[in-house]
């Protein structure tokens, strides 16, 4: 038995393609098509209805590619619109990047967690709400980091002003004597190394991006949904505008090679 | 003779409040309409079709309104889709940014021109080529800033990282022995104490919003448009998103109070 359907995974841009590269790593065989609506991004500042209005039209068009399974490989989309997917989805089954994150606080290991993320994701409380689901007595302590979302895609991610703007939103956050610091938006492992440098590395870091795609990967096992045959697995990549930069700096994220990337319209 | 039409202010987003400032101080008697396409907002890293089909939407909105008049108030629209916005204006005039900006730039005062910009401006060489009509032996060095907008828009416009950033923009930048720097961007007035810092008091400095709002008002004192009614004027501000965010930053570009400010839907 096996199913040879594409997994979706989808963001408001680039940043959903650190769950692609985690799921390329961890599953080999599986076809991926990717979605990033470019030319309405970013949606970490823009409103609840706006966010819901552009995600409706970004599922109903993966449903559309009979995809099996599909990824909210952004933190502000799961954040906002998670109840509108699923309820779209319907049997289809739906993993996301805010409670993959939030579970894997266990109270073992987590009692003092931070949470850094784009504004909507923080105002949202969507992270101490799960959280708190798994972990009742956790105190969690948020920090919106507008900034970092720009300057990772300008690529300046070794860049002195990353570390100075990062400082002023790190120190005071790590003043709570955290044990873990939660990456809430995908953009932000990739400046994983500045964030370590000032948060130290006795914090324990998670990277919702990873366990998001082993989350996936248990899911489409126990249902048997794997796909088993041999030949080399398509990777699709569909965005809303012009994929020149999306190209650029994506492949920075992929580590890999975009070799099928097709502009598309929905709006 | 008046007419009490109002004035058509457009930008992607908040930037073009810079020519609302201009043009309330210059005009006061005028009523203005101001359209922010915020839920689709930043412009300035996008495609050239996408931007001509979101301007198309906005100046359909605009025309609807009556407006006696159209500020195309941001360099990246002005940039790529001028031509879309004279040809749906008919007989309505169009000022705008960027030839309002070079059309300063003349012979006797500028010979070495320095342009900074968003990324789609300065690829687009919409500044090199107006100056050029005016001014051809002008030499003009582009440097996009594409990190400035982001900066500004979250209030960090004193902020070192700035000063950090514009160095690295603009340093380069004026080694070409400029005599001229436009600031081809509605955003940049807001940090013009920083560039100033950066590339001297030597150097003039162009705004294309102030420039734009006296063409504007020259425009329509010639042929004879002004509104003559002494009731105070009225300013309307529509946007595509909830327009919390667009207040309290937009108040800060505007130093004055947003009373009428309400959301559409033009997508």
């Amino acid at each position: 038995m096996h199913d040879n359907r594409p997994i979706g995974v989808f963001d408001s841009g680039i940043g959903g393609l650190t769950v692609v590269k985690h799921l390329m790593d961890i599953l080999p065989n599986e076809n991926i098509i990717y979605f990033g609506d470019i030319a309405r991004l970013p949606y970490g500042t823009k409103s609840a209805s706006t966010i819901t209005h552009f995600t409706q039209q970004t599922v109903k068009f993966l449903l559309s590619h009979q995809v099996k399974a599909l990824v909210i490989a952004c933190n502000t989309i799961t954040s906002i619109a998670k109840d509108t997917v699923l309820e779209m989805a319907g049997t289809t089954p739906v993993i996301d990047v805010v409670s993959s994150g939030s579970g894997v606080c266990t109270p073992d290991m987590s009692k003092r967690i931070g949470v850094i993320a784009t504004s909507v994701t923080i105002e949202s409380h969507s992270y101490p709400n799960a959280i708190k689901e798994l972990n009742p007595t956790a105190q969690v302590f948020s920090q919106a980091c507008p900034l970092f979302v720009p300057l990772i895609e300008e690529g300046l991610t070794k860049h002195p002003a990353v570390t100075l703007i990062a400082r002023e939103y790190l120190e005071p956050l790590i003043k709570n004597q955290l044990d873990t610091l939660i990456l809430g938006c995908t953009h932000y492992p990739l400046i994983k190394d500045t964030i370590v440098q000032i948060v130290g590395n006795k914090i324990r870091i998670v990277d919702p991006s990873a366990i998001a795609a082993h989350n996936l990967k248990r899911t489409i096992t126990e249902s048997n949904k794997l796909n088993a045959l041999a030949t080399a697995p398509e990777y699709e990549f569909y965005v809303t505008d012009i994929p020149h930069r999306f190209k650029q700096i994506g492949e920075m994220f992929l580590q890999h090679k975009m070799e099928k990337l097709m502009q598309v319209n929905i709006g």
